[in-house]
Order: C-alpha cells, then structure tokens, then sequence
C-alpha cells in the first residue's frame, strides 16, 4: 500500500486526530492529537509497525489541549506548527508551501488563516487536513485568536477551493456525525463559503454569530502556547 | 473516481452508517441507517447526486432502530437483510454469497453469524462492513438473538480472516473513536479473536463477560424486524 491512512476520534470536544504514513518506509505523522487520547493513539502507532517521524498541528487550538509536546518527549518525533503561531517548543516552524517528506510522500503545508492567524492546512495523497478552517458544511469560527472572517474567506476561496475538487476533506471537528467531505461539496453545498457566496455576506453572518466562549479556553489556549506540556 | 465511500456516525449508540457508491453511474447502497440520522443522510445522498438503489443491514440491531423502513417509504429504495432474519419488510433476502451491483460495482454478502443468528458481511472495493461480528479490537455480543461465540469464532477465523489483508474493516459501531482498521491488524492485534487464538478460550472469554442488556432492546428488536417502521 502506497500510503496509510487513520482517522480517530476524541468525543468529548468532537475532535480529529489523523494518523498518515508511507506504507514502504513506515514514516508516519500524526496531526492534531488530543492529550485524554494519547495512549489509544500511540498503541496504534505501535500495533501498526510505524515510526512517527512528525507531530503536526493545524494551529493552537481553544478547545482542547494537544498531546504534541508529551508525544514528542516520549517518541522523539518533531513538532511542526505554523512558524506565526510562535510556539517555544517547536522543532519545525512551518511556513506556505513548506514540505515534510514520510518515505517519497509529500506533505504540503499551506497558510489558511482566518480563524486563528497561524491556522495551516496540509495536503497529502489526495487529502487535505483542514483543521478549523474548512469544516464540513461550515467553518471555524473568527473571533478570538486574531480571527478575521475576511482572512478565512480568502483562505478557504483561493487556496482551499484551488484544490482538485475530489480532494479529500478532514477537518479536525465534526458535530453531526460526517467524517469527511470533498472539496466539490463544500463549493456547491457549504452554507457559509460555497462558491457564489459573497465576502461581505460571509463577513456579516460571522459577525452575528455571538458563539459562547469555548468552555476549555482558558486552559487550552496556554497550555498549547507550550505544546500542551505541564509547567 | 471509481467509486465514492463515506462513513457517518450517530453518536448515542456509537453507530456507523455508511454510503457507497458508483462513481460512474451515482447508484448507491446505505448500510444500517439509523431512524435518528435519517434526515441527515438523505440531504448527503441528495447533495452528492446520489441514486439509492439498496439498503442494506447487516443484521437486526439491539441497540437502535434501522431507517431501512422509512428510506424505503421515502425513496423507493430496495431493502435487503439475510433472508435468515425472516423480517417480512424486506425486497431482497441475502443469502451467502449474494451480489448486489452499483453500476459495474459489485456488493458482495457474506453470512457471518455468531453476534445474531442473521449476521452478514458487505465485501465492496477493497472494504468490508463487518456489522457487529468483527469490532475493531472487538466483536459483537453473542448472549441473545441465538448469538453463538462458536459460531462467530468461525465467521471470524474461517471467512473474514481470509479476505485480503489489506481490506479495510468498518464496522457497526465503535467506542473509543476508532474509525476503521484492516484484517491484518485485527488478525493480529484483535484481543479476543486474533489468528493464534483458541476457539475455546474465545468462547470461555465470551461467556464471563455478563453484560447489560442493551437500553433499547426491548423497543429496538420489534421495530427492527419491521424495518424501524411504526405500526
């Protein structure tokens, strides 16, 4: 097999973790690992035969804490985040088009920002890992981290939407029960951002949103400042 | 694209529906619907083009209510169950073997009983949807619905550890945010039923586990031999 592909799921916040690797060399990366599941995700790593060469995430996340830091101690895997998101502990500071390589297979990462301003999303055989930019059938919301609702519609309308249209889509949050989508449903189907959508119109509804603050924030945003490690 | 594949999920008994399709036809199959997510999965059949030609369960649930029914009603699909569930709703009762075909894709069913009686396997391009016979790291109950851990050893050992080793397992429900696995992981790490255990110790395992019923049981197996219709 050419590549291999996991995807689990932390319930309590709704969240994504992925598992890729190469199937030749066993490289893996494993993006967006939550802390409450990091022993069901390195056992898996483990009963699979791979090495984790990357510990990669989309961006500092609010509502759950991130296991890179520990994964990191107790693999030796790099961490890699966007460069701006300013991470101490960060071995690979990404920036747009960065590439890591598992085996000959390719991760492309590319700048989405809008709902925080670090966000990335990384491409690889076919897929792409959206974190909370692109959600399926919605989006990431834009008003706290250095959100901007213009920022997010540029990222998701030309960069995201630049993809070939059967890209796969995972997000690193799902509420209803979908796991994934493609990059030709969220152009005809998203309520938010499909193609003919307006700027302007999408500016205003995330302006009228009036969300709750995530309940984890106040822990989260600082311990993922610093990988998700204890003090 | 050859072929389309996507896995949703109903979050309160842990269930996995699953939508295959033909790429070049759009025909496509929905396996163990669930009554509660009925709305969500016709909107994705509709936004993905999609024509529903079968729907299939892979045995009469415990612990839900199939939408078989309802989506029959609604959309003038086929349904189809093993002709050993004696459920009278049903179009077409699936035998071993049995081939159903969107487009030039072909559904295979494979009986394998053990977790109830009427247990099948839906073999379609490279994955299996196991139901409740073969769990990720686990495997259905066999205490009610003539369940027979003699009988799901086999099925396990004897038909689903022979597919290819890379066939991808998807089954009826997971607890702990797996997703999928594949036959060689689960000949391999499955606790209960990998490739060196003996039948006997499976089924000394089995008959200590002393479960609860399932909540719904007393209103889900009634329904479900009506095809989750009301009376």
């Amino acid at each position: 097999m050419k590549t291999l592909f996991y995807q689990l799921f932390e319930k309590e916040t709704s969240t994504y973790t992925y598992i890729i690797a190469d199937g030749q060399t066993r490289e893996a990366a494993i993006i967006d690992p939550v802390i409450e599941t990091i022993d069901r995700d390195l056992n898996l790593l483990s009963e699979l035969d791979l090495k984790l060469k990357y510990i990669l995430d989309t961006h500092i996340h609010a509502d759950h804490i991130t296991a890179a830091g520990e994964i990191r101690k107790r693999t030796g895997a790099q961490s890699a985040i966007s460069e701006s998101a300013r991470v101490s502990c960060i071995d690979i500071p990404l920036t747009e088009g960065s590439k890591l390589y598992l085996g000959d297979q390719v991760i492309t990462a590319l700048a989405t920002p809008g709902h925080t301003d670090s966000c990335m999303s990384f491409v690889f055989d076919g897929r792409v890992f959206t974190g909370d930019a692109l959600l399926i059938r919605g989006n990431g919301r834009t008003d706290f981290q250095e959100g901007s609702s213009d920022r997010l519609f540029e990222s998701v309308h030309k960069k995201l939407f630049s993809l070939p249209l059967e890209t796969i889509v995972y997000p690193a949050h799902d509420y209803k029960g979908f796991t994934s989508s493609t990059i030709e449903s969220e152009l005809k189907w998203n309520p938010r951002l499909k193609k003919d959508q307006k700027k302007v119109d999408f500016i205003q509804m995330m302006s009228e949103l009036k969300l709750d603050h995530p309940k984890k924030i106040q822990e989260a945003l600082p311990a993922n400042r610093a990988c998700g490690e204890k003090k």
